[in-house]
């Protein structure tokens, strides 16, 4: 065997890496074997250089040419990895919440058709031709943008989550669905892409007075939120793209703020107004909806940041185990503060804890993967994970968050999640505190 | 204004940092005024506290509700970016390419309805219930796995591109087609998720005398390629995941294989058999096909490598210039050699060069995104972008490649793209050499 490449030496040799976490390759290495019912290729008659013992129809045949779907769809035994909705969790559709299907997705990023949906008057088609955004109130050079002049400007592309505050917001008060789409499926993730909210302020020329900036939606809500300067001159977008393409009617077509790391709604979509001012406007998603009731019956307001949080995906309700053996478990973590540090997980409710590996990349403001191998011996177990961020922050309990917000909270449920494994391998939504 | 959040102060403040590039926001802060076509307000009768003076229906009427599309799909006004192919260029659409709307993307990721299709007996619905993967050859303890084995396995998830090694083939005999979604729409980039293929390999375990690996599809033309061990225990996937969803049926779904930096036409899909031998197979797709035919009449093959490339992905001829003015130009840049390290971009056909700006995260063997602001003076020009690799590895030009090469080939054109801007600001593909 000569070398006919350029440079590259074909033959084999000695492996140089593996990237599967040492720990976890050492003890899966007769996982197959071993009873996870991967099978022996010599119980298997007939099977030699032609392949598997059984030809199927769609290695007999010609199939689909390119370009039969200029623009693809999954395949139709995926077909029930679908957002869903509750419906008795709000009197309408259109102002209403569906989850993403976290138990079926993996790695870190949310297809753009699965990513969870929030209205508060509906989805809308929005114009790009007709689509204005202004920017006006203490600036110097008030603008009005199309979306030609807005693709001019340089842009930034993010991979960041999004998460509605009130994820987990039916679990304040005991645990109430067995699903980890519905506890958890309000959160996805992509990558987004657009203008730095920053290059437009300096564009306008933000007055010296002006310290608070508010966002204004095309939709029929005309939803708007009342942000500080210093966030909006650090991280935040206005972003056209999402995942590789322009953004989806759902999350805002063809333009929306982008608020890394900070609870969902204030990523205003179908942006179409920014106006600066010298205080906050106290609109009504930031006074009737989207506060704290505490204890004392005052409500906390303008809580934005996503703190820590962290979800086993495998296993969960919709996901239940097989026989007792070698399983990895594997889990999502985010937080608003910037970087996922460290993931703990717990077999025993919280007895005893283990660390996770994280998995690579693991960005600021996005979800990070970890997993685990675990010897699952057939018994009940109580699952956990905790996270811990790059600021010292430790995902609390849910007895931990009721002592200081009591249970009228409906948003900020950041607490750590229980699944209990019962002997025949299902999963059940509980809380153990 | 008190501070009523968690240790976070909402009061406005000194901006922290920009998201954009220092030099490109210096020079932009006057675009949108200054000819773009971002309007000053004053010129807009009646915008006023209300909003944009134009009310459009979808701010007076309720939108559509929640789930009303439980798997989403792009906006109506973005039909056109769809994948295409060139129908003179196979004898049929089962064996032939669809090229990726690389003009229209942005960011790093392919969204999987978006990425290149190429197929040798069409595009195949497997039934994942029904599907196993064979491992074989010389190996201690051969396997059958379900896909139910192969998901209980250690995952990882990974961003790499994949380029079919024909991509910009029709120009080595000159400039052929005026269009970048056809000179360069053969790669796309996604996260794949997945089973190291290291891991699989010690499930099995090789026997000292296994040097090379053959991997065999289950479509009707068992497209099947050999591959050195050395490889296959380096950075191989076994991939079931795409952008966080189940593969699609185009990229092989249930299950692929995943060869990072290499040809695409390696990464066989609807993959049912992995054998280990001592030699390599010369299979016909690396013998009559995907070798290179040097000016002596001689062919190269084992050409596995993707060696650095990169192009301007705006302007292109599809996304041609307005008036003169300051534009930021965009591109792509990605190597099989590991990360991009610098990307030089030029005016004038390669007289004088600039160094872009790469936008993070520059990963390993994945699309890295460039760009660079250009007052553009009206007069004609000649970009080009040239992408230097961590190896050190230099795109080349098309003439470079011809010294050694000549024009037989059909693969490996990585060379340097020239574009064409005219004072109309229409952009042509052309070759200056």
């Amino acid at each position: 065997m000569t070398n006919r490449t350029d440079g590259r030496t074909p033959e084999g040799g000695a492996p140089t890496r593996s990237h599967a976490p040492a720990l976890a390759r050492r003890r899966f290495l007769r996982l197959a074997a071993a009873g996870a019912g991967g099978a022996a290729l010599p119980k298997l008659a007939g099977a030699g250089e032609a392949g598997p013992p059984a030809e199927y129809p769609w290695s007999q045949s010609l199939g689909a040419g390119v370009v039969d779907r200029p623009y693809g769809q999954p395949a139709a035994q995926e077909a029930g990895v679908i957002r869903r909705n509750v419906p008795w969790l709000t009197a309408g559709t259109e102002s209403s919440i569906s989850f993403s299907p976290i138990q079926d997705l993996q790695g870190i990023l949310t297809p753009n058709g699965l990513f969870f949906e929030r209205y508060h008057a509906g989805r809308v088609d929005v114009d790009p031709e007709q689509h204005r955004l202004m920017i006006h109130g203490l600036v110097e050079r008030p603008l009005l943008l199309a979306m030609s002049d807005i693709v001019r400007f340089p842009s930034v592309s993010r991979i960041h989550f999004i998460e509605c505050p009130a994820n987990g917001g039916m679990e304040w008060r005991g645990a109430q669905l067995n699903s980890l789409q519905f506890t958890h499926g309000m959160i996805s993730c992509a990558e987004w892409t657009g203008v730095p909210l920053s290059t437009l302020l300096a564009e306008v020329g933000v007055k010296p007075e002006g310290k608070w900036v508010m966002f204004e939606g095309a939709d029929g809500a005309h939803m708007n939120r009342s942000l500080p300067l210093s966030k909006c001159l650090d991280d935040c977008l206005i972003a056209y793209g999402q995942n590789g393409e322009a953004l989806r009617p759902e999350q805002g077509y063809p333009l929306r703020l982008v608020v890394p790391g900070w609870e969902g709604n204030v990523s205003v979509k179908w942006l179409r107004r920014i106006k600066i001012g010298d205080q906050p406007w106290y609109t009504r998603e930031e006074t009737s909806k989207y506060t704290d009731l505490m204890p004392d019956g005052r409500s906390r307001g303008f809580t934005w940041g996503i703190d820590a949080k962290s979800v086993i995906t495998f296993p969960c309700p919709e996901k239940p185990l097989g026989k007792p053996g070698l399983y990895e478990v594997r889990g999502l973590a985010w937080t608003g503060n910037g970087k996922v540090k460290r993931v703990d997980v717990s077999f025993d409710g919280g007895a005893n804890w283990q660390t996770a590996a994280l998995h690579e990349p693991v960005l600021s403001k996005a979800l990070t993967r970890f997993s685990l191998p675990w010897q699952w011996d057939g018994g009940p177990a109580l699952l956990e994970s905790r996270v811990i961020d790059e600021t010292g922050y430790v995902q609390p309990t849910i007895a931990d968050l009721r002592k200081v917000r009591g249970v009228n909270s409906v948003y900020h449920n950041n607490s750590i999640q229980t699944w209990q494994v019962k002997p025949d391998g299902s999963v059940f939504d509980v809380q153990t505190a």
